[in-house]
């Protein structure tokens, strides 16, 4: 058992289908702040599960998985290098022929990951699994913020292709938007026929569930999806090409050591599954 | 971003529609004390939230709210000067021609808010949200407690005044009670046509709430509605007159930090909605 | 109230229709240890229950219980002693005319007690809840394990008689053992029919519980049963012989104090009333 | 090893040289309430320790300890009803010939203790080791509080007869009151002359520890002594006929995981060497 | 009790001597974040604390202390905008006549804080208790941020103006930059001679208390001062002319359990009396 | 910042002055397991330190430091298969030329250790800093156990070549054989003589630390030294041949807030400039 490489993750990421990359970034978070030790307490809690997952009848290690450890983001003030770091370290992993799993972090770091993804499918539709909708345009004057990474995607990719799924929180101004340009998806399963065929980036903010299965997390908003739930919607998603992934704003805590490590580590496992696809 | 005070609560008492007010009170807790902690943390976490209730389509700055501070009753022994504190500040409040929002404190917080309602609107009905059945005659040999709170109201209002929703806990002598006297009420949506036309006190002790979803409390009872339910069951209310409204037993821990202070939070920012009507 | 012995259990065990033993081992946990603190710790906890249980409609005061304190298998390492003391200690309450209600420690301490009551009824059935399949032939070089210990009941009772609910992890052989002997019962009303007129020994791994709800315990797996599922799981089984009981796997952690001692506490709760029957 | 009974105590209270005995009460607490779990939890953690005292040079099984359990105080309302029930549980245990080793509990249940040995030993002196006078003559408007029990012990006893180790902490009035009887002890082996050969009751309350030594303490001063220092006061009274003691104000967090519990529980070991003195 | 304002802090800023005010940033944290939650969790321990120092021979009541709140600097980004928001509150606390009394917030408030007084002072000595040195001239390519702050301040200060006390952390460029400025002082006694007459700032990273004293701030650093080491070592300044002074790095952890906010709480409440002076 | 790497350990074993291993065992603890997370944690927690130590005066990067991770024994039950992996890893150290510096788990994991250590150099004596005296002949039956390790390796080095700084807990029997063999050494600086020129091995139990200061032990004993005092001892042997070290009991808890992770790390880094010595 090794505490500090993500279970089952045996490959090299040239060798691998699916690379797993941490982005410890925290910087913008306007609540409870420690993202920043989401990955590595990921990585460590990961070993309380199976390799095995019984819903996509696969194993970790019929898949090729790499674990490419943490891009130098902890603790690192200013957007511009953290972003600059992220998108250099995604663009390695991709152009080894492997797909991404990203580790958060607070949410900001899905908007580099989304950016390199751009370049390679200019027709990228985002699913983006979420509490809050992340549309402001401006957070307490800063345009890149985790408030705001959701209108920044929208800027990239335009109507009708950003969608979002478990949102329950936002100010008036960002549920008027999320209105007008139809965002809102309440049943995943009807995802299917519009995005069959197109390749998908999903974006798990782990705070679209309820705060009582993932209490440590940054903005937690009571009234969310259980993990049946989530896991459903995510297995709900099988036959569609998701390209790449990621699970941010899991925030352990001194003294935590709740089920949120669990719940962190088994969400990137499904997700290795669905972005691993049939390969 | 002021920590010491509830979220959007811009306005004073005197210009408001709704006010918050602290009891902080433990005194006769028969588990674990540390409710006197529940005003003060309710209200940093309400940070955490948006002013905007999707739910109820309304901001809270639409609304005038006021926060009223505490009561002075943390660590005073004693009930009845405890009763006679929390009643002047009750009657200052609704004398301001204010609503009542109160924060707990213990559940028998709840008794001199009541009596207080009761001056203004004689034929008040009380509806209780609640694991416990809180109908004992006496508890430990005394007639005050958190756990005889509600047989004291029903001194009070008499039959057919009193409603329970989500109760699962009590002695055999509580349940034979609340059978005797109808209270225990399965389906909230059922009480619309009796409660209709009428003026109606909510009494929200939030170990209704399954201690997955609220850990922090003073006796949590196993076997509790999901924070959705209790939404619903709130949002269900919004054509009754509710002219007060309480969330009471929310303790918070020392090491705690949990979900709990976020979801004592956005109940009363529920509540306060409710309470606030079309206002 | 008194902290060290579970609620309600006035009585000597020869005089009792239930006795409740603690078996605190943890010596083979491959995650988080501690459950040698379960049994300690859930006695603590019974206290914030009352003793009468609304859904059998039965006070614990109706009925004869007995707290037979701890086997003596505190941090004893060996498994070889540990299971001779167990069984020792079972066979002394099962002689003395009453009916064992264990406390575990690890899942492991389940085995010395069925392995107790095969003696007595030749024919136990056994019904497993749990979030592991437990079927291990071996694991970490050892045979008997926590991760192992369902499988050495079966090669006890053999085809047919280990059922096993709200199992969601385990190897690929494990799922395909368990698949062949056709152990996972998706529907615990269906066992009905099958377990009508037989002994039945009851093992609820209390993470069969989702995380939420049950966070203190050895290995976590998100997803799992809400505590209300698991309370109609075990009131729907009222009409079988449930001759034993056990409930394992609470891992308190400093700090913790969260909701598991009271769900730990409970689900001892509704377990007595049903291993004491009619009686 | 028996988490519900203290370290050693296998003896009857009739056959005992020291008698444990808890008063789990915390009703007066001005800050953080809890000390109610504190008899109890002191039990579970003096399993971390030995039975051998190498200051004392003794093991506990030399001497007869009883661990007669708690006295039923536990979230009972009313001082006048508490302080009954422990004058009577204590004189029990004085009149079988046995000396009286107190857990409390808040500090308030020192006075029955002393009320209790006045009667048998008129000329009693108290030694208080504490970081608090607690010598107001009301706080918040109550006469028996935590913070008044040594003003009420010295209306009892008078000039000369209280003696007070470690404080730091008080009101003007307090420390004007405490000059003027000359109760501060600045160093505890100068008491050696005064003592001698008097019947001395040692109340020690923990929060005259450190809060980094003994942070579950329900008011916390910093500035305390070591562990060290406090182990040396103690073993410095070897000489003196120490006829009864007490440790007061452990206020276990939920789960107490801190080293708090070991703390307590050597206090009380050693203070059981120094009471049973040469038994 | 009002647990959201400063014990003791009655007075408006304009009637005041001394006013408190959080600067509730910690943006640049290196390691654990949290800073910004420190000064209204100071707050609500101030509570368990008593107005009257034994050591000052003052109270509270008798010196004029006002309570500013927070400057707005909750999650902003940005150290710019963070920075002016601070200098101006702390320009008007100055320019109403009342001395400064700043509650952390991560180190680098203490900028912002000391370049204002150097407005009023020119000739400013600067004494820091600290852990760490920060010295360094750029940290992760910043050179504004808790681990460089003093650098900066030395910056304006210049030679034989920065006094570091306490420190046992730092590169070897820092110390070696530390011992060409010669701003380490061994012994605080030492340093009356050098400072009388002067206006001093003290500036104090509770870092510099052990870890055990105070675990909950942002980089421990094992080996520190007791709390009556610092308490001595504020308390020997007293015939100096401190005219300003902060306690910063104060990080909450969620629920805040420990003993961190009873001795930051602590600490400001001697600052006060020192700023105070005899006014 | 890489929280999976001890800090600065940037080499290769076999280009390594000094090589830390993990190894990850707590199967024999009698009180609260989990030492075997101690590893993983105290790396994490490394990154909160310089790479420079000012009682050195060197920097880490001066030194050739290498981390060959964990020894494969998380959660393997049976000290022989343990004892065996420990064995194998350890010698792999010695036999590329580097020294080593081993993270426990529990404190059993030293006798492998000194085992090998002895092959290489037959005439090492052994220093243990600890609260127990680990003297057992057996412990719950066990010849192998935390609680007998040094009486095997007392078995193993006879008379005057084992050596124990800052005991303070065991049975009479263990104090009478400590006694006999004049084991304990209440002076650090009088084993300068004694051990001059003799190959060394230093055993650093983290619970010689008073749990003040280092709370995340297995079996916390108060009364033990602060960490400048354990910093200081260290530092004393430097003139020494320390030729092997350990540091075993860092036993986090879950989520792992406290002090105790930073405190751990020191010693580790400390002990690493000390086994590295001139070279």
């Amino acid at each position: 058992m090794d505490l500090t490489r993500f279970l089952g993750a045996d490959h090299a990421v040239k060798d691998s289908r699916v690379t797993l990359l941490g982005a410890p970034f925290d910087g913008t978070s306007s609540f409870r702040p420690g993202a920043r030790f989401g990955p590595s307490s990921a990585r460590t809690w990961s070993e309380v599960l199976e390799t095995y997952s019984p819903a996509f009848r696969k194993d970790l290690s019929d898949m090729k998985l790499a674990d490419a450890g943490d891009a130098d983001t902890f603790a690192v003030p200013g957007w511009d290098a953290v972003s600059k770091t992220i998108r250099g370290r995604v663009r390695k992993v991709l152009s080894s022929g492997s797909r991404l799993l990203l580790i958060g972090g607070e949410h900001l770091v899905t908007l580099p990951a989304v950016e390199e993804h751009l370049k390679i499918y200019p027709d990228l539709a985002v699913l983006q699994m979420d509490a809050h909708l992340d549309l402001r345009d401006e957070h307490n004057g800063a345009r890149y913020s985790h408030a705001t990474v959701m209108r920044r995607v929208l800027d990239h990719v335009g109507k009708g292709r950003l969608f979002q799924y478990g949102v329950r929180s936002g100010t008036r101004e960002e549920w008027e938007l999320a209105e007008k340009e139809r965002t809102v998806v309440p049943d995943i399963a009807a995802l299917g026929g519009i995005l069959k065929g197109r390749p998908v980036y999903l974006s798990v903010d782990l705070d679209v569930l309820d705060p009582s299965v993932m209490p440590e997390t940054g903005t937690p908003e009571p009234g969310g999806i259980t993990f049946r739930e989530l896991g459903s919607a995510i297995y709900s998603l099988r036959d569609l090409d998701v390209v790449g992934a990621d699970a941010v704003e899991y925030c352990p805590w001194p003294g935590g050591g709740g089920p949120s490590g669990a719940v962190a580590a088994k969400v990137l496992r499904e997700l290795a599954f669905l972005v691993g696809g049939d390969a």
